[in-house]
């Protein structure tokens, strides 16, 4: 078996194990670990761009944004984007490369704060918001559907893709791989939701696989403008044959908060 | 007169009158108005340092923000900051350039919506949040102590500046005008408290005074490294006289999300 296959064989285990029987705090300590290393390395792509960003100052903040939004709600959140949106700009002027650079840095130190942040502090929610005995298989459903999708389109494309779906901005994806992606969504989401015991009412199952069909691809495809802007590869080496923490993620940052709307919207979680 | 104090003639008594007479949501009309061109000049500064930025989606984003905030608390703020943050990197995607520069754009995209519509929704705060008699006047003490303090250093340092206060950043400003603008602003919300029949007590007058000092001169430092960095001497030339928008708001929008904490942490506000 090839690195990737053989990496995944290993992990996928233990995250399922993690997510189902690990108390909340230690999801939401993950949440936070992985959040803080997958905005670092949207914050190497900038300095390899040339970018003079701080590094510590928004890390620290994202960290601090996630549990305020987590002990203290919208309230918290809102406080600890303010805190974030005054404190970099300021952190800036101390800077050594100070003003050259200066909005760029600040803007992207504020965009890897914020966007990790908050859209991974969605995915807290979905672990914290939905009633306790439902909650972590409700976050697993959520998170397999992605990886499962994700996966088959991969496969799915590499082994019959012929029609590239966006060629300026990640040449290897195929419109074939995209409509397997789309199609083993949805199976996913309604194996799922029968595996799990979970009891959704189906059209809600549809609707969450929808969206997550969407988010998905749309996520992934926004952090690949981001990498080849930079021009590397992938957003680092982290993770043995699967790239970075950010590649593995940014679908999941991007149906998060899309996903949890849905779910408050339809008064399934609180 | 020359055209700055001529200007400041005409425009001081309107704003006042505004401030003072004119319905909440007229003057949140207003600040809605004038932070979508601020938020436009910083999105020009970008374009001057050749980041391919969008324009029309981060100010209708920045709009709806303070709408929300306003209308739905911190609940309508922490939605609008998660459809910023998913909505702008998605824009980009179908830009000409894409992805040539995307992770800058994106970023000072998110940077000028969130940074000048969160700081300004703090600023609509201050004049819904206190009770409504009292509202305007608080409003117009917390802005008149910035602008006083402001021209105070503006004119002081002009004339007596000696010592360069951070010749990197903002070559004109000096210790000198720093500290006559330290002092007006101390003697400035002082005299407003009794001059508006606030009744503030003195502690908190002290208090507020001391956040401004501090986060009005820093405002204005944060907004002179971005305009370093794009190479221009003011924001924009809309106001006769004074440079552009966000030269006249950038130390309300610091100061704003500051005093405004100050003022609920301490119970003046619900």
């Amino acid at each position: 078996l090839p690195k990737r296959e053989l990496f995944a064989l290993v992990a996928v285990p233990a995250v399922v194990a993690v997510i189902l029987w690990a108390p909340a705090w230690v999801v939401l300590a993950l949440i936070v670990a992985v959040a803080v290393l997958a905005a670092d390395e949207l914050l190497a792509m900038a300095r390899r761009r040339g970018v003079p960003c701080s590094r510590v100052s928004p890390l620290l903040l994202l960290a601090g944004l996630m549990v305020a939004s987590w002990c203290y709600g919208a309230t918290g959140l809102a406080g600890a984007v303010i805190v974030t949106l005054v404190a970099l700009p300021a952190v800036q002027l101390a800077g050594r490369d100070a003003p050259r650079g200066s909005l760029a840095a600040v803007s992207i130190a504020c965009f890897a704060a914020l966007f990790v942040g908050v859209l991974g502090a969605s995915l807290g929610w979905l672990r914290l918001l939905p009633s306790e005995p439902t909650a972590p298989r409700l976050l697993l459903l959520f998170a397999a559907t992605i990886w499962i999708g994700d996966s088959a389109a991969y496969y799915l494309g590499s082994r019959f893709g012929r029609h590239k779906m966006s060629p300026r901005i990640s040449p290897n994806k195929s419109i074939e791989g995209l409509l397997g992606g789309t199609v083993a969504t949805f199976a996913a989401a309604a194996a799922l939701n029968v595996v799990f015991s979970l009891h959704l009412p189906w059209p809600h199952v549809l609707a969450v696989a929808a969206i997550l069909a969407v988010a998905a691809p749309l996520g992934d495809l926004v952090e690949s403008q981001f990498k080849r802007d930079a021009q590397v590869k992938d957003s680092s080496n982290l993770i043995p044959g699967h790239g970075g923490l950010l590649d593995r993620t940014d679908s999941l940052l991007y149906g998060a908060p899309l996903v949890l709307g849905y779910l408050v919207w339809v008064g399934l979680v609180p």
